[in-house]
C-alpha cells in the first residue's frame, strides 16, 4: 500500500425526506444563494421543499447553471454574491451545478481575476464561502469531494481545481428526488461512477486487497442495480444503492493508498470542451479504448477484473483481458451510452484536433505510469472511431 | 436501505514515517499532554519521534492509562490538564488510550462532575480540547470515530459514550510501528476488528449491498492478513492491510444505512469489568453463542456470511450456518484468543453474576430487534461455557 492522507469532512444526510433538515444545516441567519441548472426542480417539488425548509433566511436564486458548468455563467453568480452580501451557498442539482458552485466558493471573495483559480488547479484559493449541496442527480460525486471541474467556452478548456476548501458542509441525499431523472442522465450517471471507479482500481497491483475489494463491491452493486433503475424508475433501494455507489466511487477513499490513471478523464474532457459530448459519453467512448492499448501495464489487474467482476476464468490470459474490455463496453451500451466516436458523428477526421488540444493543456504523460504520451492518445482514439 | 447520517472530519496520515508530520498538524503554540500507557513507545522509539517533531511546543507527558482505561486513572489526567493550561491532547498507543484521552478532552473543560458524561453517554458534553493520535495497535477503531468505553474500577462498570466533539483532529497510522506488539496484542486486535464488522454485517438484510460488500471486504482480508502477521510480524504490507481493516471496521461507514445489533459487545463489557478478560477475548467467547442462540432472526445474513466469507454452499441451511459459526471460532482460536469462558477459569457459575450487572446496566433488550432478553444472554453465555 502506497502511503496517504484521507480527509472528509462532508457530512452526509442519507434517505427519504431529508430535505426538511436542512433547516438544521444552514445557518438561522444565513444569507444564502440557492444555485440550480435548467429548472426541472421547480416542476418536481425539490424547489419547494427547499424554500419551505430554509423559511426565514433572506434567500437569492441563481439559475441556469449548465451541464459542463461554464465560468462565463458562474462569473454572474459570484457578481450577486458580492453584490447582494451573500454568505452561503446551497447547490441543487448534479455534479455541474455543484462543481460551480464550488467555484463560485471560491471566487466570491478571490483576490485578483478568479481564472487564475483554474491556471493553478486551486492551490491560490485562501478562503471560500460555505456551501452545502442537495444531490438530484448521482453521478459525479462531487457532493463529497472537494475537486471541480470548470469549462470556460471563450478558451474551448475544462479544467479542474481541487481545495481544502471546498469540501460541501453538508451534502442531502433523497434517491427519491431521482425518480424523475430521464432515462439518459441515469445511464451517464451509472458510467460515470463506474467510470471513476475504474480510474482508481485498474492501474497495478500495490497489495491493497481493502481499497481493491471496495472498488469492486461499488461495480459490481453498479452492474446489478443499473439496469434495474432503467427498467424500474420508481424503486427506491435501486435508486438508493447507485446513489451512494456514485458518493463512494469518489470521495477519496478507494483511491487512497494506491495509484491512480485518469487518462481516460483528461482525454474525455477534450471531446466535450471540443464537441460538447456529455462527459459519461466520452468516457464510455475512450475507456474501452484506453484499457485495450495498455493491456501490458494493466495486466494484472485487468486479470483480476476478469475474474472478480465478470466471473471470466477460462481462456488464456489475453482472451480472459478482452472479453472483460467487451463487457464492460456492453455495460455501458446496455445503460443507453453509446461507445463510439462514430455513434456521436465524429471520427478519424477529428483525431488530430482532440491531440492538439491535449498538448495545449499539457496533457502529454498521463496514466498511473505517466507514460500516456500523445502516441498512446492517438491509438486510444484510432480504436474508438 | 436505512436512512443515515454519516460525518467523520478526522484526517487520516498513513504510510511509513509519517509521525514527522505530527509538526503540521499540532499548532505551533500549542501547550500538549502527550497520553500513553504502559510505556512500550519508549522502548521501540516512537515516543522520541514524537518529541522530536513536537519541538518548540510546551509538552507535559501523562503516562499510565491501563487497558480498559479508568475513570480514577484519567481524572488524574485531567488535574494536569487544568493546572498546567494545556490545550491540546496527543494519545500515542491503542484504543484504550485514544478512549481515555477523549475522556479527558471532554471532561477538562467540563461543568460538575466528569462521571455525568458517562451517565448521560455523552449528550452533555458542550466542547471538548483538541486532540490527535498516533496509533500502536490496530483494533478498535478508536482513531477514526468519535465513541469511548471507560471503565470505573470503583463500580465494577464499563460504559460508552459519544460526541461530534470528540473526533480525533487527526489520526497517524504508521504500519511499521506495531511490527513489535506482542502476539496477544496481534491477536486481539484482530478479533477486534472481525467482532466490531460483524456487529454491523451480521443482522438483517436491507437491500444494501455496497455496506455488505465492503463489510465482506474487510473481514475476507483480516481473515487472509491476520494469521500472516503472526507468523511474519515484519511484513509491513501485511501490518498495513491489519490497520486500515481495524479503522475502516469502525470510522461509521460499514454501519451507515444499516441495523446494528452490539449485542456480543455489551455483554463481553460485563466479562472485562467483572472478571478483567481483555477485551477482544471477551468478543472471541461471546460472538459464537450469540450467532448460534440468534441463529433463526440472522437467518439470511448468516446463510450469506457462510457462502461469501467461507465459501460454504453445500449441505443443508442449518449446517451451512453451523460450518460457518465454526470455521468464525475456529478463526479467533487461530489468532490465538481462546473461545471459551473455562480457557479463563470462568463457568457456568458466573453467569448468574453477569446477568445480575447486564440487569444492572439496564441491558435488557439488546441486538438489532431488541429481543436480546437476559434469558437469551444466558443461553449464549451457557453455550460459551
Amino acid at each position: 500500500m502506497l502511503n496517504f492522507d484521507f480527509y472528509n469532512p462532508t457530512q452526509i444526510l442519507f434517505g427519504k425526506g431529508r430535505i426538511a433538515d436542512l433547516n438544521k444545516v444552514v445557518p438561522a441567519d444565513a444569507r444564502v444563494l440557492v444555485l440550480y441548472g435548467g429548472g426541472s426542480i421547480k416542476s418536481n417539488g425539490v424547489f419547494a421543499e427547499v424554500m419551505a425548509a430554509l423559511a426565514g433566511r433572506t434567500v437569492k436564486e441563481f439559475p441556469g447553471i449548465e451541464p459542463n458548468p461554464s465560468y462565463e455563467t458562474l462569473m454572474r453568480a459570484v457578481e450577486i454574491v458580492r453584490e447582494e452580501k451573500l454568505d452561503f451557498l446551497l447547490a441543487v442539482g448534479g455534479g455541474s451545478v455543484i462543481d460551480g458552485t464550488k467555484f463560485v466558493a471560491a471566487a466570491a471573495n478571490f483576490e485578483g481575476e478568479p481564472w487564475a483559480i483554474l491556471e493553478t488547479r486551486g492551490r491560490n484559493i485562501k478562503q471560500a464561502l460555505p456551501f452545502g449541496t442537495i444531490l438530484t442527480l448521482p453521478a459525479t460525486g462531487s457532493e463529497m469531494n472537494n475537486g471541480s471541474v470548470i469549462t470556460r467556452k471563450s478558451l474551448k478548456a475544462k479544467m479542474a481545481f481541487s481545495s481544502q476548501l471546498v469540501f460541501p458542509k453538508f451534502s442531502i441525499l433523497d434517491p427519491a428526488k431521482t425518480f424523475t431523472l430521464p432515462v439518459r442522465q441515469i445511464g451517464n450517471g451509472v458510467v460515470d461512477a463506474y467510470a471513476h471507479i475504474m480510474e482508481q482500481y485498474l492501474t497495478y497491483p500495490v497489495n491493497a486487497p481493502v481499497q481493491d475489494r471496495f472498488a469492486e463491491g461499488l461495480l459490481l452493486t453498479l452492474i446489478e442495480e443499473g439496469p434495474k433503475a432503467l427498467a424500474n424508475p420508481e424503486d427506491y433501494d435501486v435508486r438508493a444503492n447507485i446513489m451512494w455507489c456514485a458518493t463512494l466511487a469518489l470521495n477519496g477513499l478507494i483511491g487512497a493508498g494506491v495509484p491512480q490513471d485518469w487518462a481516460t478523464h483528461m482525454v474525455g474532457h477534450e471531446l466535450t470542451a471540443l464537441y460538447g459530448l456529455d462527459h459519461a459519453q466520452t468516457l464510455a467512448i475512450v475507456l474501452p479504448g484506453m484499457l485495450r492499448v495498455r493491456k501490458e501495464s494493466k495486466r494484472a489487474k485487468l486479470l483480476q477484473y476478469a475474474e472478480r467482476i465478470w466471473n471470466i476464468t477460462a481462456g488464456t490470459e489475453d482472451a480472459r483481458i478482452d472479453e472483460a474490455i467487451k463487457r464492460t463496453q456492453d455495460f455501458f451500451e446496455q445503460m443507453g451510452v453509446k461507445t463510439r466516436l462514430s455513434d456521436y458523428k465524429l471520427g478519424s477526421g477529428n483525431i488530430d484536433e482532440v491531440l492538439q488540444q491535449l498538448e495545449s493543456h499539457r496533457m502529454v504523460a498521463l496514466g498511473e505510469q505517466r507514460d500516456v504520451t500523445l502516441d498512446v492518445s492517438r491509438k486510444v482514439l484510432e480504436l474508438s472511431v
